[in-house]
Formats: C-alpha cells, sequence, structure tokens
C-alpha cells in the first residue's frame, strides 16, 4: 500500500511576523487557503486513504495538530521528543508504518510547500510510488526549475532508467544551492532540476539503507520499537531521540545511496521559503497581493499582509509590508532572505515577541 | 499686560494614523516631549503669567482639553461651539480677554507648531509685544527660510520700521504657498522670511480692524457678549457662531490691513505638517528617527514609529512607517503630502479605522 509521511517537524523564522518560536511556518495559513500542513495533506486525499497519511511532527508543536482539522486519524500523529532533523522523523515513521504494512511504500514529503497544479502533483506522485514499488528503488521529484535560484538544490540526471522512455531518470548527481554562475549553467543545460524534497521508496529499501547509512539512528529506533505498545515505549522513544545524531535525510541517505531515481515534473510547486517566494507563487510579475484589509495606492509587485486594523501602503515599489499582532515588517522584496536575521534581533531585543 | 492666545481649533488628517478624526494634531504627542498644545503653552509660561495663556478650540476638543495638564485656569479655555476658521476664534478670545484687560496686548499663536530654541523664541516674541504694544500696529514674526518650501507662505519685507536698525521691519506682501520657482527666488532674495502664523496686536486694534473687515463678525461676538457672565450667553454665543461666516485670519484681516510690521527670527520653527517634515524637525540629514520599540537594519532617514509591539524595517530609505493602534502607515518621506488622501481613503473604506 502507499503512504505518505508528512514531515512537519521544522521550525522556521524566515516568515516573521507570522512565523514566531512558538508558531513554526507549516502551521500558518501563508496562502489564504487554510494552514500549509492542512493543504498539504488535504491535497493527498484523492489519491490515498486516510489512514495512510501519517504526520511527524515534534511534541512542542502538538497544541497545533488537531488530527480533525487535518482529517487523519489520531494514532497517524507520530510525535518526536526533540527535533532531530528529517533522517529521524522518517525513521520513526517507516518503523511505525512498516509494522503494519510491511510492503508499504511511502512517500516523504515536507510539511511546508505549495503546489499550484494538484492534478498534475497527483498523478506524478502515483507514478513514484509505482516506479519505487516495483524497483526498490529511492525515487525523488524533481522540479523543472522556471529560473536560475540559488536557494534550492539541484539534481542533475543522466539517462533514462531502464531505457524507458517514461519519463524516469537516473539521478546522477545533487548539488546544495549553487551560486548564481552555476544555477545558470544548470537551468540552460536542461539536464537539471530543483529538488523538490519529496522522495518515495519501498520500507524495506528504508530500512535496509538505514541500517547501513545511519546504524546509530536505526538501532536506536529499533530498540525503541521492541517496546512498542507497551507503557514504556515513550520513556524508550526519548531515550533513542537523546542518543540519535540530528542529521538529515539528504545528507544521512541520499547522499550515500547510489541509483536513485528523479521524475522531472512541473506542477507549480514553490518551497514558500520566503516572503518574496510567497509572492512570486502567488500573483504574477509586478502584481499587488494583499491579505487582510489593506489600502494600496500607486503599488507595485508589493506583498501586503495584515491579520487586524488596516495597512496603507502608498507608493512604494517592491516591498513586504506584514503586521501580525504585535508586530510589524518592512523590507524590500528583495531582502525577504535577510527576515532571519530581522527575527534574531528581535528575539535578542525584545524576547517577548520573538 | 501681554496674553497669548493659543489657537487649538483644527482639526488634521496628515498624521494618519495618529490623527485621527477624533484626535487632531495639537493633541498629538509628535515630538516625544508630550501633546503639541502642552508644550505650545509650557514653553510660553517663563514669560507670562499662566492667567494670560488662553486656549481657544472646539467643542469636539473639550474631553482632550484639561487645563489641570495645560498648568493654567480652567476659565482661560474657551469652547468655541463648532470651527469657523481663526478669525471667529481670534475675536473670541480677545472679546473676552478685553472684558478683564482693555489694555491688553495679545499674540495669536497656532497651538501645532514647534520650537527647537525656545529661548529665541521667547526674546522674540517679547519683543513683538513691545512693537505692537507701542505702535499699535499688527506684527507678525517672520521665519528665516532654511530653503525653498512650497507649503508654507512667505512675507516680503520693505524698509526698517521707524527708520530704527532693531530688526523690526515694514511688511510689503504676503504670498501663500508659491511655486518652487517663487520660492527659490524668494529666498535667494534674501528679503522674505516664512509666516509662522504668529501674530501681536493690541485688543484696540484688533477690535477696530475687525468691526472694520469683517463686521459680521464683530457684531456678532460682540451681541453674544452683551450676556456674557449671564446663563443665556452659552446659547447666545452658538447663535452667534451659526451666523459667523467661516475665515481666516489672513484672509478677512491681515490681506486688508496697512502697515503691518515683521520681526525676522530664526527660532528652530516647524510647522510640523506633514511626517516629513517631522522627520526634518527632529533629525538630521540621513538620520533614522523612531519611536516605540523599532529595529531598523540598513535603514537611512526613516522615520519609524509604533504605539505598541514592536516595528521592524529592514534596507529602506527615506521611508516613513508608523503604527498607532489598529493601523499602519507605509509610504516615501517624499509622499508625506499624501497622507491626506490615504486617510480620506481609509475613512471610504473602513470608516471606524478612520
Amino acid at each position: 500500500m502507499d503512504h505518505v509521511v508528512v514531515m512537519a517537524g521544522g521550525s522556521g523564522t524566515r516568515f516573521w511576523p507570522e512565523s514566531r518560536a512558538r508558531r513554526s511556518k507549516q502551521f500558518l495559513d501563508l496562502t489564504g487557503r487554510g494552514p500549509m500542513i492542512r493543504e498539504t495533506v488535504r491535497r493527498l486525499f484523492p489519491l490515498l486513504r486516510r489512514e495512510n497519511v501519517w504526520v511527524v511532527a515534534g511534541e512542542k508543536d502538538a497544541p497545533h495538530l488537531s488530527a480533525r482539522s487535518l482529517g487523519i486519524p489520531g494514532r497517524n500523529i507520530l510525535l518526536e521528543p526533540e527535533g532531530k532533523n528529517t533522517a529521524p522523523a522518517v525513521a520513526l515513521a517507516v518503523a511505525r508504518i512498516a509494522r503494519r504494512d510491511p510492503d508499504a511504500v511511502i512517500a516523504a514529503a515536507p510539511a511546508d510547500h505549495a503546489v499550484a497544479r494538484e492534478h498534475a502533483f497527483r498523478s506524478v506522485l502515483r507514478k513514484g510510488f509505482r516506479v519505487a514499488g516495483r524497483s526498490g528503488r529511492f525515487v525523488t521529484l524533481g522540479i523543472t526549475p522556471a529560473h536560475p535560484a540559488t536557494g534550492y538544490g539541484y539534481i542533475e540526471r543522466g539517462g533514462p532508467f531502464g531505457g524507458k522512455a517514461d519519463g524516469v531518470f537516473n539521478a546522477l548527481r545533487f548539488t546544495e544551492k549553487p551560486d548564481l554562475a552555476d544555477a545558470r549553467r544548470f537551468v540552460r543545460s536542461g539536464r537539471y532540476s530543483w529538488n523538490s524534497g519529496i522522495f518515495i521508496f519501498r520500507a524495506d529499501t528504508f530500512r535496509d539503507r538505514l541500517s547501513r547509512f545511519l546504524p546509530e539512528v536505526h538501532s536506536a529506533i529499533e530498540g525503541a520499537f521492541r517496546t512498542y505498545g507497551k507503557k514504556e515505549f515513550t520513556g524508550r522513544l526519548r531515550e533513542a531521540y537523546r542518543r540519535m545524531p540530528s542529521i538529515s535525510i539528504d545528507y544521512g541517505i541520499l547522499e550515500k545511496e547510489k541509483g536513485i531515481l528523479v521524475i522531472p515534473a512541473d506542477f507549480g510547486w514553490s518551497d514558500l521559503g520566503t516572503w518574496r517566494s510567497l509572492h512570486e507563487f502567488l500573483g504574477g510579475a509586478g502584481e499587488n497581493v494583499t491579505f487582510g484589509d489593506a489600502i494600496l495606492l500607486d503599488c507595485r509587485n508589493a506583498l501586503v499582509r495584515t491579520d487586524r486594523g488596516v495597512v496603507a501602503v502608498a507608493g512604494m515599489e517592491d516591498v513586504v509590508v506584514v503586521r501580525s499582532g504585535d508586530a510589524v515588517l518592512v523590507c524590500p522584496r528583495g531582502r525577504s532572505e535577510d527576515v532571519k536575521r530581522i527575527a534574531e534581533e528581535v528575539r535578542k531585543r525584545f524576547p517577548h515577541l520573538s
């Protein structure tokens, strides 16, 4: 059976002032359609049974997680005692799923990305399940790059997998956040995709690679699961997490794995990494995008959000103005990457507002 | 005796979102030193007895006016039943003052201007009282122009009054808000001052000119004052105001008067007409000026104010960011004049926030 693990353990400050220490990006409604995690889960339902959609998140985020509002069974929400990056999170989910469904084919997907064309997304995902299930390989979904972004990872593809012209390729190389010159070269070549962060694998493949590449994670998780269903499980899992390294799936497994496949696709994907990319996802070039009661006079390419009151902006171009609760942010769109720095400054100087 | 009438009847929207329909500029603390009207009154005290400082304001502003916090007797606050611009306001005050002190010399001054050098201001005002008292002329205080402002009135001066070299001149001509070319010519010539809006006169002079130039205002006020001290006075005054035209001192009296004198001076005056002029009054060229909890990263020449929470601004130049209560304003400094238009737009679309 096909399963999806939605990885919701992240915490971020690049959407300050909306994201705060206690409210991470995946729980924000950035697009106006609902909290990102709920959108991520919802767009899977036409493809999967609700019992086959899983969420892994940190214990600290439990108050934001409602199985009912997500539409999945409560037992499908897996809480990590502490955040140790994506490899332990996925390992935990795979161990849990495999107990119920040893033949599971599993897609791991970030909780906080956006998809504009959901039909296209689901049909690529369906193909990924099929390829991963039959081949026993790791399959990644690659995104046709729209511009030479330097904030994404790139996947270079080689020849078609198995010599067939069905859109599945051997992945040659992963490159994290290249410089602009490399990014331009990648895009021009036509042989690169953005790394969507969505990868698909059989449970048995994953456990085999985990035991070889990250044996300390493998044994910690397996050890804890020997008590699964007993009352000491929670304590054992906490103990296991304390011992495990903090490591991502990309560095811990994918970099070491040979024979990864990539399915290039174009389903209107965005990682919504910054206010700027939210603006790009929602608005056409030069368009203003507003949420809440906003008045814009002679503005162009502005993103203006407010959760209460009114925000009036006049005569500004390429600007981000966000009011959330007690805090207001104003910066040029092009400096959206600096929002992290601003959030740190706020945390230092006004800790109650960070 | 010398008296000052502080004219506090104005209402303005150029400081939206801080100024609102129910809270005019003179009651705002724009400079961080206190409400403008309180500052205007306070800076007179070293010169005048508190009983000789008067405030004329609209009835609607009574809730904002506390004689105790202004430091003047309650009976020195004169409330107009409705706003009819400055000529009726001053006429009302002069009628009231003359009943107690028929030989009064009176300065009328706006409640919402700022003065950086108070000692210099008081010494010019003292001179103005002396000259107006002895000569029976209208005396205006002129401000040495710092730049060719197009938002101010200009006074052209002629020869020295009475042939004496004591800094008092005949005023030749008043020009309201010139275009930039004229403003430049005025400043270059060295013969022009900005009109500070402060003018000084003897009570008898004023009443004489009022009866000649604005007889309907004169007779309405005089008529009401025939019942002064009786219980029908309030009703009579309301009746008088209903009949009076709405007219400024400048158009109603000064434009018609011959022989006005001007004392050019330089006491760090600003009418604080816009967010931009507030910024210029408070900050040096290129400096950021902040009020409240603000974080500025890589900003230049920015004015950032907040009355609560935190405002973070990054990578912006020449920008005004103001949060007040429910509302946020963002605009370039150079568009401060448009704030009025923004406030109108807010009033139209979100009447509860205007």
